[in-house]
């Protein structure tokens, strides 16, 4: 199923996403069982306690790099405020010079969860949707700690529908389009570290709640923003993730 | 005022705190004006959506590791599933084998908060409380990012009062004592950025919620906990906060 959290006449709520329209999932709302597309618009689909995101977590990417392969999945984090929902726009800041795209696939964890084990991680998964790791890249490379460099306001869209069913070590497809030019291009199966071992790692350091976010790296292809753009994430399920970018 | 978060008889609400006993703050309370203060139990103060850190933000902690005094305030988060409140237990991780502690004085914010000057940032910080930004010394030095290092539960025990009256810019004395023995000792005026000017740098870059956190860095004489310490840290005004550890 995909999940999705909509405005419909001064009211906001979650939906299952089909491609002409959307079913409430909460029966209390005061909406029609269908609702036309034309009639709803999207929101941001979570509010986490928090964004924990993993470098380098694309064997294609660390070696664009000339990085090597982490031993462990190298954790930072992302504040709740800088995140946003499709559509609305990424606001370069004034401090920075070089601010860069990085799309990436997120996990949304659907229960309490402490000091799970990999095998038991996709119990507390609620399903995956589309992140941008939005980047000022000259800042990252001065300050060295990521958390100025990646905690702009507007610094991570999220979106637009959270896939329950997707199986990412499978192998998905992850894009990231610039004006509709694709940039970056990966597979989920390239991850050093896939998203089940993420959960156990990060569980064993800090407790995670339900609504909370995972990001699990960029693939090859990162790149600038420029005032004006329109870039996309695109993963089949989750769909696109489009913002503008503005000066 | 030195305001607590109190529980009593299966209430919690937020009071005045006085030598021997509190003031509810709110009166839809069932209470009386005044309760013992051996009748309540004092609970976290704040539930931050974030807490924003700042390091190397003392000389004297600088010259003590032989670093530069930075350009800039140095940022990080600690997520908030780290923090404790007094009386909590501080949790030692099994990945580490040298947590330090590292008393410091918060601020606690009271107004959202973006892009404001350091003329206007007082009108924003609702009090001060004492932190300890408990840190996996280990960690922080092989991981480089201070995620994981500073980012496990119970590693952000604030309280017990914040204090809406502090003015640390004149210089308040701070404290850490390690079962009863001084450990760190400061003043915050030998900051290197004092309060305004850190919410002035923070709001500039992420929007700042009423309850959000700012950990003020740490003056020098960091050291190792050891399962069974009691560690304080002390502030006139906000009091002390007391934790005990466990290995």
């Amino acid at each position: 199923m995909r999940v999705v959290r909509v405005g419909y006449r001064e009211q906001t709520f979650y939906a299952a996403f089909y491609s002409d329209h959307v079913r409430p999932l909460d029966r209390s709302v005061q909406a029609p069982e269908s609702i036309p597309l034309e009639e709803i618009e999207l929101k941001r689909s979570v509010q986490p306690t928090k964004v924990v995101c993993v470098g380098l977590n694309y064997h294609a990417h660390a070696q664009e790099l000339g990085r090597k392969i982490p031993r462990e999945p190298l954790l930072f984090l992302k504040p709740p405020s800088s995140v946003i929902g499709p559509g609305e726009t990424i606001q370069l800041p004034a401090q920075s010079d070089s601010v860069h795209y990085e799309g990436e696939l997120a996990m949304v964890m659907g229960r309490l969860c402490s000091g799970v084990s990999a095998e038991e991680a996709s119990e507390y998964i609620f399903g995956y949707t589309c992140a941008n790791d939005v980047t000022a890249r000259d800042l990252q490379e001065r300050d060295v700690q990521y958390t100025r460099a990646k905690g702009f306001d507007t610094f991570c869209p999220l979106g637009p529908c959270i896939e329950t069913e997707l199986n990412p070590e499978e192998g998905v497809e992850i894009r990231t389009l610039q004006n509709g030019e694709v940039r970056q291009q990966g597979r989920t199966s390239d991850m050093v570290f896939p998203p089940a071992q993420l959960v156990s790692f990060i569980s064993g350091v800090m407790t995670l709640n339900p609504g909370d976010v995972i990001l699990t790296g960029t693939p090859p292809g990162v790149g600038a923003l420029r005032p004006g753009d329109k870039i996309g994430v695109e993963i089949e399920g989750p769909g696109v993730l489009e913002n503008l970018v503005q000066g």
